[in-house]
């Protein structure tokens, strides 16, 4: 549901009653919202270190333990105020406090408006492997507010916009026709632009997993650009927040994985990779891979992740915006050459 | 499923194919069925403790760490070995560990037969309170072998037949007649016996679950003589496995709803609150209250229970065999008297 933060106290009693309320928001939005925040009248309000380094069992576990010694009972209402950080911690705790607790989402970044928040994946990262725990725990009630936006640093809106290009790609050549369009300077854009945006973006993901929650098939088509995103991710040390944030890894791994189609044989027009680099390139994502990420490191990151069958590689490639496919068994050469490509500028 | 042990390996791969197994078992089981549990060829075998205090986050954190280190991917399967705390706690990591592995139980004791093998509530404990961390996630496959139970202690099948006093309390006069018939000297019985146990006393948790799997309804009808089962086990100290087991704690908490039945004038004919007691008598299950349990602890833990709601004593009442209700705002006076005639014995 589109519309307006001071409006959402109001629209969460409307349609989950009135209730205990738990709210998990960050340090920085624990400040710059502090007197939004206090309009929800929270019975706790949970506020976690901004950053991947919040999604860790210790922060689950003094979570559960606040919310226990504050009483908070099972017919409580959790509201996630956040990124995806946020999203992914709070939401994980929401469905395994009492069992589960409704779950309200207000996504505050881009990358949360079109991707993290809706779908239901919530989880933590172990020491070793990104979102190795969590549920499928869908949002009872998504509240979206675009104009929240406006506050969102640049690097921020851009990481959204890898996930936006890859939901363009994954949709109609229409989509991505209009996506490229976009001036990549959203400060300067009409509000209409940032909800049309959203609405657009967002309706990609909302649609494939209606037809597939749990990921047994086309929802797969999602971890387009993640593969090798995710694993250089990893290895580039994103976790701790040193390295690639998510978006940038995004950005890298979908170049890799159209240069991948490329070389299989897939990709109709060969001009698309190009294109595409190019508007990533726009918003200052990059595409090409530094020297220290080396190949053995990230081949070993990707075999570890959980997407991976039986120790195979599984991309989705594409043939053009709106046609994506999952191929198993892409032999690790012509991931190693497309990723050692990427040394150079594209 | 009903069968045996020994067919077990080949109808998990019947119903869910050739994958990585997981085997969560615990170390008495682990020595007593070394050679039953390698013919399942785990890929990782997770040893845990007996004992209610294995249901704690850090073995949850130890749990997936080795699941990561063994590199279990997200086709595996997880079949958890054991009784309640084994299936509680296994059952949870496999609702967590990447978002979700297909779970097989495989119930060694009559509590798990019967009761907490059904209906996919599995969780862990925090140090303040039982099962406060948890998830619905039932099992894709249920193997139930009840010679099994031929090597069960007598307290431990005593604990099962609690719940079994309250199934059949809650299905019908009929039930409950067959029940309490039956001579409380186990291992004497013929196997078909054992079989017919187990098959009726599930038969009505499913049932109900059936018909509501999140316990927004009729679910809680399966928490008669829990409110203070629950309450009485905390104090205890149960949660630590010094005071009174599950089974005990939930013999005396359907003797007090019985009696607080009779008080609330709901009860058709009181001399089933007598007789319900006698059967758990005949069963060695306690069903008066030792002087260290005192009132204001006991109704401290209740008020901490998940099933409190607003902070309102909620309990099942029974008015005669097969019809239960559930009943709001209970008097705690009325509790508390209850509570406090059954100090001597009944």
């Amino acid at each position: 549901m589109f519309g307006r933060l001071a409006g959402f106290p109001q629209a969460i009693e409307d349609r989950l009653g009135r209730a205990q309320r738990v709210i998990f928001t960050d340090a920085h939005l624990a400040e710059a919202y502090a007197e939004q925040l206090q309009a929800f009248c929270p019975d706790v309000l949970e506020v976690v270190p901004a950053g991947e380094a919040t999604k860790c069992f210790e922060s689950v576990i003094a979570a559960c333990s606040r919310l226990a010694a504050g009483a908070i009972e099972r017919s409580a209402v959790v509201i996630v105020f956040g990124g995806g950080v946020v999203g992914d911690f709070g939401g994980f705790v929401a469905s395994i406090y009492m069992r589960g607790l409704p779950l309200v989402q207000i996504p505050t970044s881009l990358v949360a408006m079109v991707d993290s928040s809706l779908g239901g994946k919530v989880g933590i990262n172990l020491p070793t492997a990104k979102n190795l725990v969590g549920s499928f725990y869908p949002a009872r009630v998504i509240l979206c507010d675009p104009s929240l936006l406006r506050s969102l640093p640049y690097s921020e809106f851009a990481n959204g916009m890898a996930e936006a290009v890859k939901h363009a790609l994954l949709d109609s050549q229409e989509h991505w026709d209009w996506l490229k369009a976009l001036e990549p300077r959203p400060t300067e854009w009409p509000e209409a632009s940032l909800e049309q945006l959203v609405a657009r973006s967002s309706q990609v993901k909302q649609n494939i997993i209606e037809q597939d929650p749990y990921e047994r098939s086309i929802r797969a088509h999602l971890n387009f650009g993640h593969t090798l995103g995710h694993a250089v991710e990893a290895v580039s040390g994103g976790m701790s927040g040193t390295g690639l944030s998510h978006g940038q890894a995004v950005s890298i791994g979908l170049v890799a994985s159209l240069k991948l189609s490329q070389k299989l044989g897939r990709l109709r027009h060969s001009g698309l990779t190009e294109e595409v680099a190019g508007v990533l390139r726009g918003w200052s994502l990059p595409t090409s891979i530094s020297p220290e990420l080396t190949w053995p490191a990230v081949e070993r990151a990707m075999r570890n992740d959980k997407k991976v069958k039986a120790g195979r590689l599984r991309f989705v490639l594409l043939s053009q915006p709106g046609e994506a496919e999952i191929v198993d068994n892409v032999p690790g050469e012509l991931v190693e050459q497309a990723f050692e490509e990427m040394r150079c500028e594209l």
